[in-house]
């Protein structure tokens, strides 16, 4: 609850992400959904914890124990019963322990069987929430199974399910040796399938969870621009875990960072529309000279 | 026709791969094919010269210039006339000037549209022949528009052909940070989807084209399990471009190591169905100390 | 107590490294030196916790604190004084908070001057100690100051003091994008200052503390020969947290690993010497192929 | 001579990068030193082409052929002879090949004594000119001797030669995971040895020569700062192959970044010491948002 009041106070933000059993379960679903009307909060989406709970550290959907995919799945369709009854619409499923460490040591095949299975059963049971699968290409496992966003796209269209998606966490594509700009087209794409942002920025080598713009700054306004052109309707989501900083005021700073980048966008929108049919490095320089630095 | 000659004493080498323009013209065809008859050669596959052509340094099916479309779509017309006149069922297309450098640079929904429309053209009119789409991150461009395996299956679904498939080049693979093994399963899953492999090795970080073996062992081991568990029925091509050492023994080396672990998985193939499945990672190693070291 | 009595049922293991705090304490000195001797291992080295004590979260010898930095001079000499007392010649600093996360948010010039005054200091009062630096690139810091080989001999020599070397730990040098024959060779022409050695293997952009030769396999062969040309006498470290691995049987495992891959270069020296001096990538992979698979 | 005035034309360039036997070759040294008078250019620094010239493929002063050592030697003599003529004071030297591709194919310590004692040769013998090693990780090799900032400073000391140092390209430090910045340090704490400085940018992962500030911003912005606090003297030299843009444009796109960050450094010198010394990542941010965006 604590929580909630000094999300609320954060400029800008008009919605909060509740993490499965951490923040939100079926004994206090009613009490947290008064508080978020008290503090003034959408509840964006629910997470579900399949990465931190002991039982799952060998996997949740796809771990080789039957009892554990069957448990994985029953928790999910707990949080989505609290979902619907916090007129939440998303459920952000990160499976960060599904996958494997070692070569060698992982069937691919009947782990990916299994991990559709579960998301088009529940896809199937819950029509009205939207899945948006979290990929992260690594850590805690040295590999995940959804870990970019075109193999998170085949997995959702393997389901056959419309309102299987995905989020893009910012700093897990950049992880992924992604462009953020293309990945948000390709999802277009397949679909419509981006549901969810979650943004952060890192050295693009491991998921740092740093403030938006301290690193990166072009592929910011690239994305923001590519949002907008897809029609993205979505919430941007600041998903910070701040080691040594304040965590209000660095997420405030992010918020504050991607309202600037947008600000360009929104102002330059169809000067960028003509960067990029005319594909001039000299030219795009030029504009970002003139709207950074 | 010396290549030919020289590529026919590699021990274990029955087919060869032949790059257009380069290699294979409409005025060389028929002299190709008696020379390949002669040599006791199958054509393995034709691969365009989409890549160092200068008509294609800034992109060939998805270039800004409708006439260099054009031309890529035209030129690969006539390679794919003489690979049915050669008895060659396979055109390994690496598009690799298509792509992009900068941000901000590429409109990449018109791009992908054109290259989809092209492949699928292609693909309807020669339907005898499998496209298979080589994939790489980058280089020569610093993002590819066929990047990894997963966007490559996309592409190859949104065409809507069953004669669009996928080459895998392990060294591109192991720069885009894929588990090879992994990546053919996704093929698989995605309908059947792997037409071709090449192999060579490297240090991860780039496409060094070093000999197979001298740098990953046990991903070799793995990646051949899961060809045959896949089915997999296609060519084992060696794709190097040795700088400094001699072309036919560095490839030779290659083939011999391939060989080897090939053994490996014949010879324990049951052994590794169970570690695959039992996903324990002291077992794989005790496993892997006893046919490696 | 429990862990001296696992560790000592390895088989080949002789000696332990103690982590400053957690195992070792002025308070359970004497009855750890007692259990020591009682197990039969040696003391190996100790390794201050300078990372995981909540004090050092911003650095400890280059805090910006003065405090802390006195703190973590105090308590290093603190556990100076328990390896003289338990015969115990290697200090092993990592110091891992050491370093920064965000640009344009460290003093390096200041934080630089500090760290090496504080292993001055301390190397000159104990002057029969070796103090091992332990560099890695990053982690938890997205920069460590002690990164890498070179810049960690840099610092060594800056000491002036000829009881300052390093210690490599194989997995972080994969992460800096060492060859670790190479900077074995480095350290050796820096004034042999190779300390100690620490083992481990991952995928080689983390710090996934990997059963040995799980990933790499030459590496591990060159490193061999590098130590023994390079007239290395210290000890050959374990150094792993199996996460999902049993974590006696995970350790024994890389034991194992090292062991033939060290006979391999013991029984191929020679040749190795002729290998290393040719510069011919054919006949060195022949030479692979014969030893591995 | 045409480079020579387009050189000329680009705003704020008033000296220019020479490579040898393609720019400078004893027959052409008269006629060039009236070229660049006419040009109203200095002669910034020679570059000995050390890389692509074929007698160099498999290393240089490294060479296991003695007589390519030789050649080296006297080659690079022939320059600096020119140099000395040119009222030059810097040989840019970048040892491209001397390095490897395979493990156990390289004979580390017989490979950097030739270095070594070829630099310091050259140094002994041209006391007047500064001899800066231009560090790059990989490519045209997997690995190169001289590959980043530490390894280079060790080396330079070694000659035992004031006039040796090193040359920062900023493209090269960024594939080697560097901090610009942090280098800088390092190269000031080892005796001033920062000689001379290339500027481009790039995706992180090789050295794609591309426009800087089109990928990083606040990298510049810190390592402007350090070169300032460092006492700096040296050029700010672009140095960018544009393979599909215009040449003169590119390289003044780079001028035009370079002086709009190097402004934001002038003008705010004293918070900047403020925000290293504070280490706090809010209000670096904040400080960031102000001048960018």
């Amino acid at each position: 609850m604590e929580m909630l009041r000094r999300a609320a106070k954060i400029p800008c933000v008009t919605g909060i992400e509740l993490v499965g059993t951490w923040d939100i379960r079926p004994d206090n679903a009613k009490q947290m959904k008064k508080a978020l009307v008290n503090a003034g909060l959408d509840c964006v989406s629910i997470i579900p914890d399949l990465f931190a709970d002991k039982r799952f550290w060998k996997g949740s959907y796809s771990a080789n124990e039957p009892k554990v995919r069957q448990y994985a799945l029953d928790y999910t369709r707990q949080m989505c019963a609290i979902a619907e009854n916090l007129g939440c619409g998303i459920l952000n499923i990160w499976p960060g322990q599904d996958g494997y460490d070692y070569l060698l040591c992982a069937d691919y095949e009947r782990a990916r069987e299994w991990l559709c299975e579960a998301i088009a059963t529940l896809a199937r049971e819950f029509p009205k929430i939207r899945f948006a699968l979290e990929y992260k290409p690594k850590e805690p496992r040295t590999h995940s199974y959804v870990a970019r966003m075109a193999d998170t796209l085949l997995l959702a269209q393997e389901t056959g399910c419309a309102n299987v998606g995905v989020t893009i966490d910012t700093g897990h594509a950049f992880v992924g040796g992604e462009n953020v700009g293309e990945a948000i087209l390709l999802a277009k794409r397949a679909g419509d399938r981006l549901f969810h942002m979650h943004f952060n920025d890192n050295h693009t080598m491991w998921d740092d969870d740093m403030i938006v713009g301290t690193v990166h700054s072009v592929a910011y306004i690239e994305m923001l621009y590519w949002l907008d052109r897809c029609g993205y309707q979505g919430w941007l989501s600041m998903d910070q875990y701040p080691y040594r900083e304040d965590a209000a005021q660095a997420i405030g700073e992010s918020i504050l960072w991607l309202r600037q980048f947008d600000r360009v966008v929104q102002e330059h929108r169809k000067e960028i529309d003509k960067l990029v049919a005319a594909s001039d490095a000299v030219t795009t320089s030029r504009f970002l000279r003139k709207v950074l630095a």
